[in-house]
């Protein structure tokens, strides 16, 4: 299989812009901003970076402004304000659990992103846990596991094999340790769906636990932990259009009871006395709380709250529908580009979500970034995406960087060092989509209107040349 | 000395309330809440709990609601609102840079919080480093040195004797070890101030580092990194007005750059690769993102760089004056109540900031807060405030319970079991701690108006039962 799959042959057709499914994207902030264009004039920006960032949908900016005059101290305040921010606290320790599903014994642990919900995780691994992770995933879920011995899978070319090569890892572990799998339901990279369902089954078959990376995966489908089966689910606000600062750390709580608190201080302490040695003797709470050490972070634990009533209540099935009708149009466009060599892991036909990487032949990727932001009001990533073994592997091998940001034109066959990446979701309208893919094709087949240099390592217009 | 120092004998006489010093309090969300009354009617709610929580600063607000359509992602974003806010992110640190007064080398860390700052600290601590914490910490400068070997210094009953205690730990320490000093720049339960100059003086002279936990003292006081000469500070947002889900570690770097990621996890990563064996090879960064790895809370981290702005265009100066004319008159109010006793480790006349705890004889301490905040719409604290140790010591010992939460009186003598804090900031109008003091006077003289009970571990109205 090629590392650069061509999207062009198997590519749905473009959906036709009045199809229903494709109706009106949930209110989001910025929705109205305007960016100038380095060639003159401004235009709506078109945040394509949902993957890294989702604006905050309105909903949750009109709640969060609705309660932050109300905003007190939670859990040991006496007031009338503390009484109700400790209950919109522990209200929203419930909604996020309905949200997702949760089983009756499972704790919601409030955190500050999928990072730390998962460095969280690690920190409470059972003495002598084994942990399997896929070369391929974010590095928010290949690195934390630093006490542990780590298995790291190498890239499945399909679900299937991403299972077979799971169950092959598990039946050669020592059956005696406890054992974690840590898996993507969606790539941050080719928004790819993992077998989560049936890597939960492959886990528990062989007496592992396995942890949901659920970050880009919750923002555009309906999750839940019972059905899904697995153990835990972490995922951030800031990508669930609640980006206040707020993450999420949910599943068994066995685990979670017997570790040593995340962070030790107020909140997680039950009880602190000197002992007669001179010494500290502190009793830790065993719920969420032991874990939550400091004063919570009220307002990012509503937001995430309040996006999850407010996806719930636009309803998942339509979400989806529009997500995959932009999708569509989205991949369509592109396969009329044969420059343009989408990234892909389990090819043309996996679902995915709204996240798409690609590279262009001749092109340095940052310069291509740089000219859909500066020419189009087009904000999308270029880089590694914090999966570098990943995007390592879809560039085939040991990519050579091919022309500078400066100097987009390289040699014929020269492989990309880096990849753009383009993301949307509940707020994006069908005209970003659409301007998309109109960019690309333009740059492609007219190059860059403007001169581009590196500046403290961003690739920006050269504002002292001419326009090219 | 006796365990309830009463304020009585030598406190300042009240400020008359036309004092220019008492100007008007910068604007805060909240000032316009009315809260009901379990008495009838409605009142403005007296937020006296900013030792836990303050309000957001109208500013703050502002300022956050102003960037929060042009949130994007930071770092690696190639559009435009990714540049916006990639350059208010880093602005945003060499602001808190300047509000600290940091040295050209020193670091700031965006954390959690006071909480997470510490924990961070501690996870970076050289090998066979010592630790000296005074018992009189709030537990978030307690507890977070789980991996060194830590002294706990009796409670000091004045800075002189502070001082004299720590010189005397360091003097017997193994010399050639290194240690760390981490003590608080203003209680949190007597918002008393501790002399921060003096205690870092005696750890360089024993060649030994100290961080500052600030969290009580820079919504109070400027603070000068370089002036106090104190290796690190470390505060939070939620009590600076900024209540948004960040904190910060600011200091020197080295410790810092030499300890393993806090977090592991991208943003924290330069480069990960698979290895030959199979393993992962990982370069870290060695600046503030070694330890921010995960997407930045950006606007918490915008909030507390707003918050900085305000207080010094406010004026510490001006500040400063003005809560020690709501101190005075806390105080000279407080001390017509021979019943009220206030808790002081370093006596009446030492310097606090605006935060405050006492007992009042014949009380129940959460039944007094439950009445202040049922009958007169005033929310402060009650508990042991996260600083156990230090309650107790200030309690006298082993203290007795003298009465539950719907019997207010108590056997004459009996000691409390905890506490009442009142604490208040920038933010705060005179009438707050003028109601505030009339209604300590009229619960002490004519009891509660309403019956009380326990409910869930809070003491809440009895609204079954007639009023009293």
């Amino acid at each position: 299989m090629s590392a650069y799959p061509n999207a062009t042959a198997t590519a749905t057709a473009a959906t036709p812009s009045d199809d229903p499914a494709c109706g009106a994207p949930l209110p989001v902030l910025g929705r109205d901003v305007t960016v100038p264009l380095v060639t003159g004039g401004e235009v709506g920006y078109a945040a394509l970076d949902y993957a890294a960032s989702a604006p905050a949908l309105q909903r949750v900016w009109d709640d969060v402004a609705a309660y932050a005059p109300y905003y007190g101290s939670v859990h040991r305040g006496a007031g009338y304000l503390s009484q109700l921010s400790t209950d919109l606290f522990e209200n929203s320790r419930r909604t996020v659990a309905a949200f997702l599903g949760c089983r009756p014994d499972d704790q919601v642990v409030f955190t500050r992103s999928t990072t730390d919900s998962l460095n969280l995780l690690a920190a409470a691994l059972p003495a002598r846990c084994e942990v399997f992770v896929f070369e391929t995933e974010h590095h928010a879920s290949l690195l934390p596991w630093r006490d542990a011995r780590v298995s790291y899978l190498d890239a499945p070319r399909t679900p299937a094999a991403a299972v077979a090569t799971l169950e092959r890892a598990l039946a050669s572990r020592d059956p005696e340790a406890p054992a974690l799998v840590c898996v993507t339901g969606a790539s941050n990279v080719t928004g790819e769906l993992w077998p989560v369902r049936e890597l939960a089954a492959a886990a528990h078959r062989h007496g592992a636990r396995i942890v949901l990376d659920a970050a880009q995966l919750v923002p555009h489908h309906a999750v839940d932990i019972a059905e899904l089966d697995v153990d835990w689910i972490a995922f951030s606000g800031h990508k669930l259009y609640a980006p206040f600062g707020s993450g999420v750390l949910a599943g068994r709580a066995d685990w979670l009871q017997d570790a040593e608190p995340y962070l030790a201080g107020g909140g997680a302490s039950r009880t602190v006395a000197r002992r007669a040695d001179g010494g500290v003797e502190v009793e830790w709470h065993a719920t969420a709380a032991r874990h939550e050490a400091g004063s919570p972070n009220v307002i990012g634990v509503y937001a995430i709250a309040s996006a999850c009533k407010a996806l719930e209540e636009a309803g998942f099935d339509a979400l989806e529908a529009r997500e995959r009708s932009l999708v569509a149009r989205l991949r369509a466009g592109l396969a009329e580009v044969p420059e343009v060599k989408v990234l892909s892991l389990f090819g043309d036909d996996a679902p995915r979500v709204g996240v798409l990487s690609f590279v262009v032949e001749g092109w340095n990727s940052s310069h291509f970034a740089a000219a859909l932001s500066a020419e189009y009001g087009i904000g999308v990533r270029d880089g590694l995406f914090c999966a570098h073994p990943l995007v390592r592997t879809l560039l085939d091998g040991d990519p050579q960087e091919q022309g500078e940001c400066g100097a987009p034109e390289a040699e014929p066959g020269a492989r990309s060092l880096n990849a753009i990446r383009v993301s949307f979701g509940a707020g994006t309208p069908e005209e970003h989509v659409e301007r998309f893919v109109r960019a690309v094709r333009e740059l492609v087949s007219d190059g860059a209107r403007w001169s581009y240099r590196t500046e403290d390592g961003r690739c920006v217009p050269d504002r002292g040349a001419a326009a090219a």
